[in-house]
Parts: structure tokens; C-alpha cells; sequence
């Protein structure tokens, strides 16, 4: 079942040079080999197996036909990665993909230099491209630069801005629109209805304007097939304005699963185009494998699986996941409350929000992606007098800074923001991490910044911000599953900026903020063992910070020790600046901050990633002993 | 010449309500006051000029025929609001324009019920209407929502991701394009070409498409200019075409300023428009003020000026602006690195990248208003081996920290980043201070970041950039003119990571990172006179720190004051964190960190936007004495 399939073909290429003597029969072959070994690889490894299926011929085109990596092949977000990676020197450690230690599922410079600028955000990769092409023109030692990106990607306004400014600049840069009719949610927006119509259309009275740009661009291989070459005429004609207008010339929609199609477009562009081009190709999430291909979300993600049924094997859990603890916790407030609204960006699942959807379809807005508008369009839901949740995750929130700052925070509009995957993220590494947004939300006047403890402070914190109408409020929650604590009946609203403790003890006091409180309980175990048994507090909010509690905990205590899943600058940081203020620090007090370190940690078991942070137990209790200028025994 | 106009209908209107007993004719008399009254206050105050007297029409025809405050008018931007403050109750302060305790500058929800919406950002109004709009769908108490923007802040993401999320909906929203063909700068972009095209093609063949969608809309009074309606339908015909894909319906272009083409226009649209449309405005920036009609900006900005000549009253000064020097240092370097590209969003001039412009116009690149485009182009170029200079107020950086981090940081890639208005801006007011970047640059890891202490360290910091290649790079410095220092030949890079000692002294210790220092200098003076003369360093780098020169410090005063312009979470919080670590705080050390307060500073000029912050010269010689336990006697 998760046999390595037969690969002649594949075998003899290591590198994308490797296929230069092939024959485009074998190169279709090699596609096929391509795609099992994907499939093979990911019921292995779990991870994004659709997007990668839909790019199987592409791959091999663009490799087949330009000339990595002095040609920047730049994959937006990087999920359609794997069978570039397959293909790229990389395939003995492709069953290690995500794993700690193991390939990156995104690509990832410090990895190749076939991957020339990594990914994992969407949206980055045309500027990405312009900048190759522009260096390029300026002298630079690098060939063509050549963008791939989904439709889904292309609703993100960083696309159009490097549209807009490619267009402008008439150099020449590739852009193949991976038009799979679906991100990761059913697409979203105006642009998609677009692409649909490009393709849904009836047939074409005028072909003129198919001659004003592309016409000159088509391939003489074409003329072998008159069918295909009419109805590629057929969609320059009725499409591509858009693109057309913004500086591009537009070629399509092709068949993205066609070699015969793919092949010959691609050579005839790399010989002949001056200019921006747009490569409109037409694919299918999953391709070939059906258990992808018949599933909603194309087989977007996927644990290890099953290949000969497609059936995965999920780890079960007895807690609940924070996102759907979020979910319903919301859509409970909602249920009393008709301002309530959500607010996602094209990440409904992820966000748990398509419970939300489904109880409350006119109240849910999923805006694409496009982060910027998903804040500024909270900001007017609530100065109009709605109660929005505008959740997003920590990493993809830092797209929404300067609306946070400037839409909402200046103004004191009530958006609450629901921010999950805090903290360090798992097999997503480090462009998933959210590291940041304590330190980055925390020092806004006016703004509320909360963290979950465990799930049943979720629910509380939700019931929070649903009653918090002056001004904005956030709060953060990890990704995964929750501790398995009982849950409350229903969330009841917390006192704004106070904190709460959970065990007293002596001479030391651990100040947590965030998920981190069950490793300061195993600590606060292990230490009473030795006879130091910590005050142990969870803060709840990083503002306003509980100054009474802090300064209680001060006067109790002969150290402070504060906690949180977030980079310097943030909870520990507010913590210094007041105990600072105060004198504190004047006649002597042991303060330390436990903040994520100053590196990007790789992608690894959420767990070992804690680990290399030295945020776990252990450290925690380590920490307490070091502060305290306890020798640190063996541990047993 | 600075007289009062004569303003008998203008005279009559306090409020929009005041104007719906006026005939056609009156309100187009009407617009002729408002013009007069508008340059005769900005001549008075100071301010953006060539927006407002480009809209006069345009906002006598929106209040004319909505009903504000129910109907939210949203400005984008806001430079163009003066006139509609005039006719929304604020005609009385309106020479009190951008001066401390006077009106904003911008649109802004605390100053008036008619500001629905606040801004100073670009791009943002549609996204706000958007949700105004589906507020209103959801049964909130709001009227129509109407977005005004100009072509150049079309050019911003998220005025396409709006548009896109706006189009999807489908519901009655307005958007009024106000194509003045110029926004700061000369338009960039493909869409700035497209937009012109809208209106420089030849004679329509076939009115077919108009019919599409427009038709329907097409308003009776337009039968009495057969002309006029055919011009427009012209419009309609040809172009549009980028925003009917979207979803909008288009109608346009109309002459801005012309009433009798926007009074029946926006009358027929407020009765029967029932999806998105929008409306595109020819407008001309300065339209009826002949000295600024002539400027090439279009009389963007301005100060003080006699209205007779136009002449500006300009404050001179000794010392160049920080714009200038760091503009003449990089043009120094790229003499000598022809690696060395710069990169600005829509901003040349207030960058100071129009000399470079003009000395290299190939390795220059204005992407238009569109920051996140900006830092992953950079980005890009960096990839290939570029140096790019990425120029960036740090309040409109915050629109590119995803890219920062995702892309530059996270890639360590090196992109300079010269951060120009840091700290307290002065009549901007608080949209545009620069407060955040220390916090949000410093925890990058990878990330060197500098601030200047005067322009001559200034200098020597884009030399630094210039040779660091290792990762990404930052240095900040504040809007306004210099020192006054003497000036190095030549720029000399400084050591990563040291910073330097300017006066010994004795007991405390103040660490100032950025222009602070002066402050410094000048307490340290009247400190001495009290027979307390504090030692003195330039941090230079808040990240990495100096670590040697900090313990020195340490371990020579009894008292270490860092001071910066920034917020909690930045440099202080760093040096925080390293003595906390060290254990300083352990056996009793007197630290503190000065910083921007919790709160958000009203524009005033920047001197008193820092007393209202304390930390002026005299803030910081109370704080060392407070810090001492000195009493704080009456100063002489």
C-alpha cells in the first residue's frame, strides 16, 4: 500500500538538467511516475497533497523547458511544491517531508538552490519575480523568473500591486495562473466569478481581439491541433482583459494537465516573449488521484493515508481543538446577540468559522485572501455598530498591521480579533509561527490582548470580547488540541485586566500568559519535589496588565518569573517596563522573562519545538532553580 | 490677501441639511465659495491644498444629494476633506487646521459625526464602505456608503481586495474614483495607463456593451445633453472593463467638475443603483487656484502662502533635512556600488529618492502606493544579489511587516530598510507617527536595527547598510531638519552592534537610541549644574545590542536611563531583557526605560507632541532625578 511505485523514468532524473534529452513522450511518462511517487510520498509523510497533484505536469513543463535555477521558478505559498522538490536533488529525502529534521513542506532557500525565494504566506511570489527580472535587466546573474500562483492567491492585493508595477516596468517575467477553481475554501470573490466566465463563455464571434497582443505570441506547434489552438484563441479573446489591462499579455486558459499543450506554449514563450506575460492554465486540486480528487478541498491537507483507499490516519484526541472550542463558543454568543458577525480570510475551515457559516450564513464573511481588507472591513462593520470577530491566524495577521494600528486601534472601533495558531505551530515551521503579534498588538493604546490558558478559558475569553465594546480586543489561542479540561456550561465575560492564580507556594512566582501554564504546573510538580513549590498565576491579559496581582506577587515572592508563547517585546516586556517604573528592580528583585528565542526554529513536533525554545517543563524548572541560585541536581 | 472671501450662500450652510433647499444653481455658486474659502484657509494654515480644491465639486454634489451623517461619506486618505469640513459644522476652526488643539488634517471619527471614518493611510475607504454597507444589510441604522479615492491609492492592494470582496457581494455600495490623473508623485502602474486609456480612445464603435450593465442605470436628465451622455456612454464602452469584472457597475468618466453632469449623475444612482457601482471623476488637483493648478504636484502640499501670488512663507533652517542627507548618502554610495537599487512606494519626493532618480533613473523603482509590493520586490532583488535601499515611512512600513518578516527576515535577505518620519511626525498627528518599527524590527531575528542620533550618524549609517550583507538591515530618523552638526566627507560604516560614549560623568547613565540625544545633551547640562553630570552613550543599534558597552554602564553608575522614539516593546525592552538575564535586577540596579506613552499624541508641533510625551530635555533631567531619589527643586 504505501509500496514505492515502479519509476524507470523518474530514476534517471535527479536534477531538472537530467530531462533535457528526454523525449516529450517520456516526459509525460515522467509526469505519471511523478505523480506516484507524490501520492506515495505524502501517505507517508501527511502534508498538502492536492496542490501538488494539480501541478504534476506543470512541474515537469517548466523544469522540462527552462533551466533551473539559473531560471527562478518561484512557487506562491509553496504547498504545490512537493513534485518540484521530487524533481530537484531532493528525492531521497522526500519521505521526510514536515518531519523535524526532514524537508520543509514549503520551499525554502537555505534548503536548495533550485527553491530561489521560499514561501508559505501566498500572494509574494510575482514581486518576488519582478525583482528577479529586474535584477536581471540591471545585470544581475540570473535568468527568466517565472511566478506560479493559484487563484486563490491572486485575490491577495500584493498580487495586484506587483501586477500593477509588472505591467508598469514591460520587462519580461512569467506568471502561470494556477487556476484550480479553489484555494483551500471554495474561491472567493469577483476575480473568481472572472476566471469562471473566462472559460464558461460561448463561442467566439470576433477573434480580433486575440490578435492584439497574444496573436503574435502564438506557437507554430499549434497548427497541429486546430481544435485546441481555437479554443486557446477562444479564451485570449473572451479573457484575459483584466490581465491584458494591467500590463500583461495574456495567453490561455490551457489545459494545465496537457504536456501537448503545456510544452510547446512554454518553448515558444521562452524563444519569443519580450515582455510580462500571463500564463492562464487550467488544473484540478488532487489530479489523479481520486480520494483527493473527490473530496471538497481537493485533498488540500492530509494526514498519512491509506493509498489504495485514501482513508487517513488521523491521532485521536479526548480534548477538543482550540479552533472548534472558538467556533463554538461564538456561535453560542451569537446565538444572543444578532451583532455578532465573522470575518475570515479564506480560511474558513482553518478558522473552525464554517460552523459559523453554517448556523449563520448571512453573518459569516469570508473576504478572500486579503487580510488587509478583512481588518478594514471589520473596522467598518463596527463603526457601523456590529460586533465583528475577525479571526485570523497570529503569522497571517502580521498582513493586517498597519490596519490594526491605524483602521482600528486610532479610532477605538470594537474589532475583536480571534487569533489563532499562537505560538510556536509544528509542521509548518517557522513561516507559520506566531511569534509576534503579543509584542506587536500589546503596545497599541486602547487595545485588549488576552491568551487562553486551556480551552475553558477560550470559551470565557470569547463571552469576553462579545460584551467589550470600547474599543478593540484580541486573543490568542495555539494551534491543536486543548488540554482535555471540563468545559464550562457558557463563557462568562472575564474582568478586563485581571489575572488569576491557580496555586500558591513560596519564595518564587511564575506569572503565565498563554498555553505555557500546563508546562509551569509539571515544573511547579517537579519543584515541589525538591522543596520549592512556586506560586503559580495566569495572567490572562498583556493588557492591561493585572498591576495589582503583579505587585502582590512582588511583595510575596523573592523572584518573578513570567511565561508566554511569544517573542521579546511583548507580555514580559510590559512586565519589566512597570516593574521598572515602580522602583522594583531599585532594591533588588529576581526578574526573569521566558520569551521565544531570538532564531527561526525549524518545523518539528510542536512539542520538540518547545523544546529547542527551552519553553518546557524542564526549562521552566530550570529556570526557577537558576533564578533562585539553586544548584540544578541531576535530574532523576 | 489673506481676507475673508465673500461667501453669502457658503454663509448660510453650517450643515449638509442647510443646503437641500438650494437650487442647481445656487450649489454650483456654492462651489465657488467653498473653492475661495478653502485656499483662503489653507493659505492661513498650511496644509494639503491641490486634493481639496480637486473635490470642491465633487463634495458640494455628495452632500448635496446624500444625507450625512446617516449616509457615510469616507474620504480616502483625508488630504482632500478641507472642504468637507467646512460644510460638515467646521467652518468656524477651519483656520485651525493642523495646529495643535485645532481640526485634524484628516478625516476623523472623534472630531465629527459627518467623519464616518477616519484616515490618513491611503486605501482603505472601500473596504470601510464595504462594511458599512454590509451593516447596513444586517439591519444596522446607516445609510448609503459612498468611497472617494484617488487613482493613486487605487494602486494599494487593498483597495483591490475591497473591490473584489465588494463586487462578490453584490450589495448597493458607491465608490467615486477620483482620477486626477496625479496622485503624490506622477502615476505609477499599469492601471494609471489603463485609466488613462479610459479616456484617450478614439470614437466607440459599438455601444453594445454599454448596454451590459450601465444602461439601465443611464439617468433621464442626461437626455438634455445628448453630447455629454454620449461622451460618457463612450466611456462606459471602452473602459470600465477592469471594474465590471470585478462586479462593479461603471459609469463614467464624468467631468468632476462639472455639477450639472454630478447632480443628476448621483441623484439617478442614489434612486435607483442596486449593486456596487463605480463612479469615475476627471478631477484636476489645485482645479481653480492658478499657482497650484501650475505646480507639478498639483499644489500637493504647502505651507503658509499669499494667496495673490501663491508665494509659500517657508521656515528656513541652518541644518539639512534627514530626507536630504539620506538622499545625498545613497547617491554617494551608488556611486561607488552600482549593486546599490532603491525602491519607494508612490513617495520620491518625501523619501528624498528623487535625486537618486535623477542621478541613476534605472536603479530607482516607485511601485506606486503599495508597501507590501514594495518589500517583497526588494525582496527580490535582494535574492539576485541586488542591494536594495527600501525606503519607507515607518508608520506606512507597518503595511509591509508581513513581508518583512515572511520574506526578508525570515529569508535573511539584505534589504535595507532606511525608515524615514520615525517618532512623532508633528501636524500629521497620530496616523502617521512613527512608533512601532523599534518593536516590530527588533525581534526579528537576523534584523540590525539603527536609529541616527543626528545627520551626520546618519550618514554613516547608509554606508553601513551599503557593506551589509549579511541579513536585512534598518535604520531609522525623524521627520525635519538636522542638527545643525558638521558633516563627514564620507560616510564610514560603523561596527554591527557598538555603540559610542559622548560624555562621561558620573552616578547615572543615559542610553539614547536616535534623536533623542540633543534632549539628552541639553539635560545632562542643567544636570551638571546641579553638580550631577550624567555619563551619555549613543546606542546607535537596538538590535544587536552593544552588550559590553551596556555592562560597563552597568557596573559604572548606579543608574542606566535608556530613551527612544518608539513605544514599549523596543530598545528600553531589549536592554531590559539582557539585564534581567544577567541577573543586574538580582542585587538592586536602578533601570529605566524611557518611552512613547500608552496613548496616541494629537498633532501639535513636534516639540510639544514630545512634551505631551515626556521626553524632552527637561522630562529627562526630572526622571534621572527622580531615579536618584533626588528631590526635584524648583527649576530657575
Amino acid at each position: 500500500m504505501t509500496e514505492t511505485p515502479t519509476t524507470p523514468i523518474l530514476d534517471r532524473v535527479r536534477l531538472p538538467s537530467d530531462m533535457k534529452g528526454l523525449t516529450d513522450r517520456e516526459l509525460k511518462r515522467l509526469a505519471d511516475e511523478l505523480r506516484a511517487e507524490t501520492i506515495s510520498a505524502v501517505s507517508v509523510t501527511g502534508g498538502h497533497l492536492g496542490a501538488g497533484l494539480g501541478v504534476v505536469e506543470l512541474t515537469v513543463a517548466l523544469h522540462a523547458v527552462f533551466d533551473a535555477p539559473r531560471d527562478k521558478i518561484i512557487w506562491d505559498v509553496g504547498h504545490q511544491c512537493y513534485p518540484h522538490k521530487i524533481l530537484t536533488g531532493r528525492r531521497d529525502r522526500i519521505r521526510t517531508l514536515r518531519a523535524g529534521g526532514g524537508l520543509s513542506g514549503f520551499t525554502k532557500r537555505s534548503e536548495s538552490p533550485y527553491d530561489p525565494f521560499g514561501a508559505g504566506h501566498s500572494s509574494t511570489s510575482i514581486s518576488a519575480a519582478v525583482g528577479f527580472a529586474m535584477a536581471r535587466e540591471l545585470g544581475a546573474e540570473t535568468g527568466d523568473a517565472i511566478a506560479v500562483i493559484g487563484d486563490g492567491a491572486m485575490s491577495g492585493g500584493m498580487a495586484f500591486e506587483a501586477l500593477n508595477h509588472g505591467g508598469h516596468l514591460g520587462k519580461r517575467v512569467f506568471v502561470v495562473l494556477n487556476d484550480n477553481e479553489m484555494s483551500i475554501a471554495p474561491p472567493v470573490g469577483a476575480l473568481s466569478s472572472y476566471l469562471t466566465r473566462l472559460y464558461a463563455e460561448g463561442p467566439v464571434q470576433d477573434l480580433k481581439a486575440a490578435a492584439k497582443g497574444a496573436l503574435g505570441l502564438l506557437p507554430e506547434p499549434f497548427q497541429e491541433g486546430a481544435r485546441r489552438a481555437k479554443e486557446m484563441l477562444k479564451g485570449m479573446a473572451m479573457g484575459g482583459t483584466l490581465f491584458e489591462e494591467l500590463g500583461f499579455t495574456y495567453v490561455g486558459p490551457v489545459d494545465g494537465h496537457d504536456l501537448d499543450q503545456l510544452l510547446p506554449l512554454l518553448r515558444m514563450l521562452k524563444d519569443r516573449a519580450k515582455g510580462p506575460v500571463l500564463i492562464h492554465a487550467l488544473t484540478r486540486k488532487g489530479k489523479g488521484y481520486a480520494p483527493a480528487e473527490s473530496r471538497p478541498d481537493g485533498g488540500h491537507a492530509t494526514a498519512r493515508f491509506n493509498v489504495s483507499t485514501g482513508e487517513q490516519q488521523k491521532a485521536t484526541s479526548n480534548a477538543p481543538s482550540y479552533t472548534k472550542v472558538f467556533a463554538e463558543s461564538l456561535v453560542a454568543e451569537a446565538e444572543c446577540d444578532e451583532k455578532i458577525v465573522a470575518v475570515t480570510a479564506a480560511m474558513p475551515d482553518g478558522t473552525g468559522l464554517n460552523l459559523f457559516a453554517d448556523r449563520f450564513p448571512r453573518r459569516c464573511f469570508d473576504v478572500g485572501i486579503a487580510e488587509q481588507h478583512a481588518v478594514t472591513f471589520s473596522a467598518g462593520l463596527a463603526a457601523a455598530g456590529m460586533k465583528p470577530f475577525c479571526a485570523i491566524y497570529s503569522t497571517f495577521l502580521q498582513r493586517g498591521y498597519d490596519q490594526i494600528v491605524h483602521d482600528v486601534a486610532i479610532q477605538r472601533l470594537p474589532v475583536r480579533f480571534a487569533i489563532d495558531r499562537a505560538g510556536l505551530v509544528g509542521a509548518d515551521g517557522a513561516t507559520h509561527a506566531g511569534s509576534y503579534d503579543i509584542a506587536f498588538l500589546a503596545n497599541l493604546p486602547g487595545m485588549v490582548v488576552m491568551a487562553a490558558a486551556d480551552e475553558a478559558e477560550l470559551v470565557h475569553m470569547v463571552a469576553t470580547a462579545a460584551v467589550h465594546d470600547d474599543g478593540p480586543i484580541a486573543f490568542r489561542y495555539p494551534r491543536g488540541d486543548g488540554m482535555g479540561v471540563d468545559m464550562p456550561q457558557k463563557g462568562q465575560p472575564l474582568e478586563i485586566g485581571r489575572g488569576r492564580i491557580l496555586a500558591e507556594g513560596a519564595r518564587v512566582a511564575i506569572l503565565s500568559f498563554g498555553t505555557r501554564l500546563a508546562e509551569v504546573l509539571k515544573a511547579r510538580e517537579s519543584l515541589s519535589a525538591r522543596g520549592i513549590a512556586p506560586t503559580v498565576a495566569d495572567a490572562r491579559f498583556a493588557k492591561p496588565l493585572d498591576t495589582d496581582l503583579i505587585l502582590r506577587l512582588v511583595a510575596d515572592h523573592e523572584a518573578l518569573i513570567c511565561i508566554e508563547e511569544g517573542a521579546v517585546g511583548g507580555f514580559g516586556s510590559h512586565v519589566a517596563q512597570f516593574l521598572a517604573e515602580q522602583g522594583v528592580f531599585d532594591r533588588g528583585y529576581k526578574f526573569r522573562s521566558m520569551v521565544l528565542p531570538d532564531t527561526f526554529i525549524d518545523h518539528n513536533s510542536p512539542e520538540k519545538m518547545y523544546a529547542a525554545a527551552a519553553m518546557n517543563a524542564a526549562d521552566i524548572e530550570a529556570k526557577v532553580l537558576e533564578t533562585l541560585g539553586v544548584a540544578l541536581a541531576k535530574r532523576a
